[in-house]
């Protein structure tokens, strides 16, 4: 007799690279999103969702992952009647829609268009520690403006924000640089070559890891890295290096003073001196909207995005200080940034559409918010109402329906009721606050017993005699009031 | 000289089946979603969230749609190191992620598990009109107990989501049936061949459709449908099809009446009349909780899902009557719907894991609220502050950052200023209630133009001579009683 060949069971596992978010994750990033969509709302930006599958044409290749253009995205064929119809692939952020949005959509949009989106990206990439490759994003945008006053609004915007989640004043800061102030400093630098323009500008993005020492050994003969290997540099003189380096470390003490710093590290271009005017215009509008220097302020050493970004561009970073895995203190860094962009409307349309926008890191942000204990790791589980007599089952489930009808999250046991033990575990793993228990007697009695399991827990713990007799953990109460009392030993729990 | 060759420009469309969602459309969903998880939250669901991207082999083929059995998700080949990976797969609903969740990480998560979850799905067929490829789903299930308290629980809780986010009692129904007695009648009946009870299911599968005569005949010899070609039939005798009649149309003036019609139709079948106590359970729980027929109902008619689910189904419908295109009235019909499966979580795990679960169609509900007029189709746009001079940017900056601080939406016209006719028209575009207007001359005498844009509306179409001059939709007040004034003027608004 042939034998049946047996399908191998399916390995239950989330694919490489993506995870599962369970509770307290889930609906804590929801509250995030809601409170920072009510500050973009406030600012008036309306909300956009767009689809998470967009046409590769549409999509274009504008991840900023220079080495790999053609990669970084999930995407396959459509089956057409040939079998052969477009490439579709899932977006990698919410700027390459927003643009396809305007262009499609122009004509029945506002202009300017302020508008928000928040929703999963996904990337096509090697996936490690703590990074996915589905990740959620928090974008707003406007589009169809040049003026400076956009720039400053979302600045004030991102400020304003990092507030309402619960980020108070002092532990962040947002800091605003522009790229064509670096452009002008390369005008300066009379880099005709192209090539040798853009090592210029990817050495730069190396200022962050590498300091100011190895920017400059980068820029001339090159650097022996981490690892020991030798990186090459670009190959320019001191003297020819000097003004980049100027240009990263103009900061000074205050607004006017950095700006002094830049004006000398640009020279006469006029494109550097149009970054600085817009830098200057930022800087005036928020301080007439009392944004100081506590809370934004012009950094040239800000040099991401740098590359992608046309005019200003700035970064919120969080200020305080942590533990990383290996115990060292250090900043916790980046949770947001943004910038001013021209190239992506056109593309669809060949006119120029000026647009800046904003993104900030949700997941960072929450990640933060727990580092400093401002949010509970777990949320509290609800009332647990015991199965005693498996034929009441009536009886509970009236129970529940009455604390849930006073708001109170509640439920009745569902799995097997006969081993009471059992139920407190379930209970326990809840993290229920309140545990209620009607058997016979009780029944026979008119009473229920309200046990509270967060006090019982607590007293198990470290209670004396003394202290244990004083403040019993279950109640006899009347059936009648079952609500009052789970609702006062739940307020006691606070 | 060889002519550059020109990039054509990508078309800037949302692939076909997907679309955008704008402003009001984004936030009601996000509104209902909330509200739906309140109160799925009350009744003691967590929340769960899973990536959109599964492995298909995790995923299964679990779409209802039996003519495909292979398509209808969008899937495509991981590129490993031989360029031949793992294939990877769009969820096309909640429930088979739950499964594969619930199968990982079973060890670690309670028992009952009570879970909601709520995003997005992707289903790869032919869109139609207001049928999508991408569309929000939002499930509540428990796994891992068989007893109807949680049947009955989910079927409570769906009655009191539906009055949650706004359809008053009596405009919505829950019918609940049991494959279980469908199965009774099948036994009954002595269909020994496999292929004859999938085509009786099939048949019954049309009862919403075709109606009692329907069934009769295409479980009999066949039907003439209603583009003129013939379906051909069962092929059962007028005495075969009896009891499947009997069972969908036993439904009577209360439960008991309908209990009994149902064990006329079971016969004698062992599974049938466990259906049918199932039933009653179902029915004396929700009495206990006060859930009574004007909310939830035993109706065997219900045959969606019969056969997908294993023991208890139901279905929410909408019974109000709305006018479809063609101006004629129906019922606005189904918008959730769910049941008890049992294969889901063996397909990893070989131990068979009971579990009951509710869908809940977060789109057709909205559908429906709109259609009711129970929802507005444009949000209230922000107050504009129009700019009048160009130069004094920072002093409209400043309005807005009061009227925002007074959590009054408001924003800077960031278009071009030339023209005051376009700000006032942007106003428009944006629904804006107010618009706001400092000249120098106001600046001067240290006062705002403060425009009612609704009152403005309102006169400008209707108004008499008298009711105009009455009712001036322009106001001048001091600049510091700009805030006030606004608010005086919303609240005038609603």
């Amino acid at each position: 007799m042939a034998k049946v060949k047996k399908q191998p069971r399916p390995k239950a596992v989330t694919p490489k690279g993506f995870r599962d978010y369970f509770g307290a994750e889930v609906t804590q990033r929801t509250e995030m999103l809601q409170t920072i969509a009510g500050v973009y709302h406030r600012y008036g930006f309306d909300a956009l969702e767009s689809s998470a599958v967009e046409t590769v044409e549409a999509l274009g290749k504008f991840l900023p992952d220079v080495d790999r253009p053609n990669e970084g995205v999930f995407a396959w064929q459509e089956a057409d009647e040939d079998g052969k119809g477009d490439w579709m692939a899932l977006r990698y952020d919410l700027t390459a829609p927003l643009a396809r949005v305007y262009a499609q959509h122009r004509n029945d949009l506002p202009t300017p268009y302020r508008r928000y989106a928040m929703g999963p990206v996904w990337r096509n990439e090697k996936p490690g520690p703590g990074r996915y490759r589905q990740f959620y994003q928090c974008d707003a945008d406007t589009v169809g403006t040049a003026s400076m006053a956009a720039d400053a609004e979302i600045c004030a915007m991102l400020a304003d924000t990092l507030e309402a989640v619960g980020i108070p004043r002092g532990d962040y800061l947002v800091r605003v640089n522009n790229r064509k102030v670096l452009n002008g400093v390369l005008e300066t630098m009379g880099l005709a070559d192209e090539g040798q323009r853009d090592a210029v500008l990817r050495t730069i993005d190396k200022f962050d890891k590498v300091g100011e020492e190895g920017v400059r050994q980068l820029l001339g003969k090159g650097r022996l890295d981490a690892s020991g290997a030798y990186i090459d540099g670009v190959g320019l003189s001191d003297e020819q290096a000097a003004p980049v380096l100027a240009f990263l470390t103009s900061k000074a003490a205050d607004t006017a003073a950095t700006l002094a710093n830049l004006r000398a590290a640009v020279g006469d271009s006029k494109i550097g001196a149009e970054g600085i005017a817009e830098l200057e215009q930022i800087g005036t509008l928020l301080a007439a909207g009392g944004y100081g220097p506590d809370r934004i302020e012009i950094d040239p050493s800000v040099v991401r995005g740098l590359g992608y970004y046309t005019g200003p561009v700035f970064e919120a970073e969080l200020t305080f200080e942590i533990l990383d895995e290996k115990g060292r203190k250090r900043q916790f860094g980046s949770v947001a940034g943004g910038g001013r962009y021209d190239g992506l409307v056109k593309r669809f349309t060949g006119q120029e559409v000026p647009a800046v926008g904003v993104s900030i890191g949700v997941d960072r942000l929450l990640a933060a918010l727990r580092e400093k204990g401002r949010l509970a790791s777990e949320s509290t589980g609800p009332v647990v109402v015991t199965v005693m007599d498996r034929d009441r089952m009536a009886d509970y489930q009236a129970m529940v329906t009455e604390l849930r009808a006073a708001g109170i999250r509640a439920e009745v046991y569902l799995g097997n009721p006969k081993n009471f033990g059992n139920q407190l575990k379930y209970a326990d793993k809840r993290h229920s606050p309140v545990a209620v228990i009607e058997g016979g007697d009780e029944k026979e009695r008119g009473v229920v017993q309200i046990k509270d399991l967060i006090l019982g827990a607590k007293i198990a713990e470290s209670a004396t005699l003394e202290e244990w007799k004083e403040r019993p953990s279950q109640f006899e109460v009347p059936r009648a009031d079952l609500v009052a009392k789970v609702r006062e030993i739940l307020d006691s729990q606070d």
